[in-house]
């Protein structure tokens, strides 16, 4: 029997294959539990349709997920952001149903979304909200059977959030974004590296001495501030929120509005997970040849159309840039569409960063599996216990030891009458 | 009528002025609070009892408090942190009783304590939670008229949340510390900068090339070793708390257990909050000529006991460095008695981070002077609009402007509709 | 007429001009010297033959030359850093003869190199003096009308000075190197990034927490050693000079033997300009999953074949890294089988870098036609004022305003009576 | 026998001698030099007259030439720079004539100049060049039977080779500043330390998200940027070569002419070896509260009589700052009266820098007294064996081993047939 997918050619399987032994490699934690999974099938008959970009490090949740017993079927989280050859991968080595081609267009997009619904979940996975908002709206007959799901992002979560808060969420979801072993570590050096790998990939601009602009100081923002001034760069943050605007000044850096900032930086990037923080206002005053790109998790943040009405000339100088020339003759140059940049130009987070936010999604399923029913239809935490449990495993594989309280320790933590 | 107190010297009241219109002039926000506590009386008739550490930003608090309406006592946190100038223009210039001497010993310190509680005060202010601590052994007549008590220490805070638990506490105390604009700035830029700064002040060593140990991962301790890595040595990380031991390698230090660490330090800082954190077995192992020190709250992160009883010859070759030889010739230097290097060797944190904590201060105590007796006898957060209160004012006197939503950026945030 | 070349698709030749033409958009320096040549023609009549690495950049570089009315033929200078699509634009759209195929054998790389003399050049470009030494060695007839040349690398000057030594250089070469707008910044900012990026690209591996060893702390390994700290790798450098040792050491890296550091590292990269650097009893001690690269001149810095000799197993798992696995199980990860890391992996410097390192070749080519005959047959400095009159033109184009002396100050610090 | 002298107070000997010792616990190359120079009494008969800063590392360093045999005298190289305990130690249990007092004024220093002249020196140590100069104004009688000299600093070299090119230098003067093991360490990270350090203890302000200008990115000025930047202040640098200004902007910073700096600084420190770096027009402009400080060598960096004209008031909050209210109420703090902050409100450079290059300053005595007369009445390079015997000596005190070329390595290096 074939599997059941859409995706771009088939016969990228096997070096799909490769790439996602490669990130294997890299992923210790998602391999205990692979083993673990494979000895105790928490998941045994669990129907899981997950919306997730369509990667290695993916792949090998899949099949995590596969041999602990579950059906999985998968389409893609972002137009851009799917990589052929470990769908077909997917489909040919893991017969897992994959629906998702690199570059498909919206009305696709949401088609794929349609198809891994299909598969009655009983449980979901997302990595923006899109199939549990899509599940919300047009395929209410399916929410009686599904006990749970989780969400990878920020941004889903605050969807989510709102969702809950209006009461149209109608079961459990696990905030995997908001574990400490996810958040802390991908958000931050995962999209820290690879948001800085996709500019150069796309640009091959030197850094060192340029004014680098990150708008949002979020645990995504700090990540790209902190590896744009590693590279040497000057780097300017942009804030709405007077603590972490503090926080950035603090940090060494120069502290504006987007307005300034737009006028003197050779680079600004998005990634506050609101829409149109680029906005004509900026693209009028921005200087000759400054590189504009979006870490957030859509493709608002830079307000695309406004700009495109702005262009008397488009260029495509390089695969994944976008060259504007404005009335006047400034050029201002757009990577990949206005998305997210990490993945449509590098190969998004490494395999070692989402070892740990896989481990949280694997975890959380079975825990979703066992316990989804007696949880309210609201967004809750990764478990403690799974979120320190991911951290002691993660430390093990690096081969970090460090220090345990003593008994008299753990007393004097505790007591409060001996003071100076 | 003369000023109650027990000082070193009074003749040093026109220095310490000097000293505290200095730093008042890097407090621009206490400053404003001051203005508006001179115009609007919150805590008219207020008695207040505050165990702070007696320096020049503790003054400016006190001030602010006095022209806020309140009859204010005050006695040290810290044996050795008083400013000995300071603590005599309080009595001489603010005609605010102090009771505090630089090097006391235990026996006077609590006396000081017993000094500020005959004040019968209504309210309570503690860095470390000795004056709260007394007050519920030994003082409890007083605690009928008590609206409430603030907090500024975690080590305070862990030891309230003992009592609370244990259901010991009898009165509702606010976590100044857990303020974001508090620990945020305090405990990481303060500590980082001046924990370094007293070491320097101690030593006079270069830092550059050095190996130095950072016992602690928290708020102080990632303040401490990036100020540490920023002077160019080389950061060692040691913790028992998984998470954070992944944390500080991902940002690059190296992480292991101290017994291995004691080994190859040229110093070690402790900033735990729990005792015997470098004990017998880490003084047997530690190399000839290691700087130890300790910028945790108490004195008890060293075993100085334990290494008093392993010294064969004691020296004293600068004014803030106890130099222990021990068998076999190697010789290890401990800093300022093991208490807060920051405070005993140099002048603890500088005022403009004094500045939002002690902001969070005055406006916690006039908020339980308003609102005390409704709050339950545990430990409190600062209330949000305080915390953002601060913020705000902070980033208007440094000058910097950030962005503001846009209703339509705003309306998105909430919304969860929309999609790729 | 057809332009004479051997390449790998003449097809490639509009891709490769787009690519070129963005080059030239980040090299303000060259675009003005391309100007001035285009007007001055300062190479009217000059045959020039280089040998340099096929990039976007270079291809600027020779468009500049030609400008200024030179005859110019190109080769490469290493047989894996050649981009096709560039050789295909160079010679289309330049008319400019070459002879360069990505991934060339040795004998097809020295055959480009006697096509690339046959041109009977008069003045000479090297990267790596490899035409030079060919010259020398097999083509002495052409020594006779051969005013000068330039070299571009640390090791192709080493070489030369070498051969000046021993009395066998028979020219007047300029040591474009060695001049400070070029190796200040060409090999500390342009290794550095580009050599991570190198490494990045082929393996998406998180350097963050990573132990990253940079063998030798010349400008190049410098740079690359800043670059992995400010990705958060823990780095630790190896050097053979006490001086550089020291240097690495006080500015807080790591200093070992690399029998102990190939013990610990996640990743190697050498950058010391000599052989076997890595070599059998590093590769017998290596950590499992090491990865391994050069950045360079030549691929001697790893010892391969015996790399070889140990592996058991071959594997490829992504283009550019080849997998030996060892007797016990062990695996290395060779990345660019050696070479380059910078050049075969990635683009090689960023442009911003190459546009004063190629001015400076510019300018030397234009002095050496003018002023060669007059030279020594020995190894000169690129003539200050050129040096200087490039670090301004860069300094206007990226809009930067410095302070200027005045007479007074010019004047007092040429004398030396005031003192105290 | 009473050793002749002029201190401030000769009880303070005990207490300097302790502080001497502790600084040479930190200095084990000038401890070994020490040792051998006991042994071998190189400077056998030898009257030396050294103008140095009168610090517990010079005091080492005058006990290693006593130790090797020479006659010694010393007197201040800087009015502020003097440590009287230091100065007394050295009278009392050392019994080397010193004549320095911390404060003297400008006719005292010159006196104290003299009365070390009159030691009649065949020896010359220099810091700064003020005893140099003043023997070849006004005491050339001296000349005839001096050998050598050195000095220690930029500046002082830079005075020395006006005097050679004017034909005015009458004797071989070694600079010691430019030895690869002195300045590379002594000016970058001994200045970038305890300039920072001088700053932070004169004023106890918060670096962090500050503003902070340097003046000149020569070896001084990178390290003082190096470490602002470690402390977390946002750094501008300021130049007036083209070369380090674009190596600045590499580096990070920003970099503008120093009239807009200082409109912008909440920091300015001056390391440039010239005069007026701060003048009226940058006065005028400041923010209000500017700290204004000097790490150059003399005090005519900032022009203080321009400041002083300005000024309308003038307070001195703390010991170390002179306030300066201009009309209009605006306020600049000025450190330690323009001196060198380093030394005149911290301790100058820790040992650990000072004893290399005390260690470089021992041996060039030793090198001058043997080949003094053969040299040319010029300014000479440390010889490099020296150079490299020091950079061992402390790489091995540091327990620091690096790698050795093999013979085949070796003799690759100075190969160059062999190519691709």
């Amino acid at each position: 029997m074939t599997t059941d997918h859409d995706i771009k050619d088939i016969t990228l399987a096997d070096a799909g294959r490769e790439r996602i032994d490669w990130a294997f490699s890299e992923m210790p934690v998602l391999r205990a539990i692979y083993k673990r999974f494979t000895r105790e099938q928490p998941l045994a008959g669990a129907r899981i349709s997950g919306c997730l970009h369509i990667t290695t490090e993916t792949a090998n949740l899949a099949r995590t997920l596969r041999m602990g017993g579950a059906e999985l079927v998968l389409c893609a989280s972002n137009p851009l952001s799917t990589q052929d050859d470990v769908a077909a991968a997917l489909v040919r080595h893991e017969q897992i149903p994959t629906f998702a081609i690199r570059g498909e267009d919206t009305t696709t997009y949401y088609h794929h979304i349609s198809k891994a619904l299909d598969h009655r979940p009983q449980l979901t996975m997302d990595d923006g909200a899109d199939l549990i908002s899509e599940l919300h709206q047009h395929r209410t007959e399916l929410l009686a059977t599904i006990r749970g799901g989780s969400e990878e992002t920020t941004t889903g979560v605050l969807r989510l959030r709102a969702m809950a808060e209006e009461g149209a969420l109608k079961y459990p979801v696990i905030a995997v974004n908001d574990a400490m072993t996810k958040h802390l570590f991908d958000n931050r050096y995962g999209t820290g590296q690879s948001a800085l790998d996709g500019i150069i990939r796309a640009t091959n601009i030197l850094l060192a001495g340029k004014i680098f602009t990150v708008a949002g100081y979020g645990w995504c923002g700090r990540g790209i501030a902190m590896r744009a001034k590693g590279h040497g760069a000057q780097v300017i943050v942009t804030e709405v929120e007077p603590l972490k605007a503090l926080e950035a000044a603090m940090d060494g850096f120069r502290v504006m509005p987007m307005f300034e900032a737009a006028a003197c930086s050779d680079f600004i990037v998005t990634a506050t997970g609101d829409k149109h923080v680029l906005d004509t206002a900026h693209f009028e005053i921005m200087k000759d040849g400054c590189v504009i790109a979006n870490a957030g998790h859509f493709n608002v943040e830079i307000n695309i159309p406004a700009l495109e009405a702005l262009a008397v000339v488009k260029q495509r100088p390089r695969t994944h840039v976008q060259s504007y020339r404005l009335k006047g003759g400034r050029c201002i140059r757009l990577l990949t569409e206005g998305r997210l940049v990490n993945l449509a130009a590098a190969e998004g987070h490494p395999a070692a960063v989402m070892d740990m936010s896989f481990a949280n999604q694997a975890l959380s399923m079975a825990y979703l599996w066992r316990n989804g029913t007696k949880l309210t239809h609201s967004v809750h935490q990764v478990p403690v216990n799974i979120d320190r449990q991911v951290a002691q495993m993660k430390l093990a594989v690096m081969g970090l030891r460090i220090d345990a309280l003593s008994p008299e320790q753990r007393h004097y933590l505790v007591s409060w009458r001996d003071g100076t």
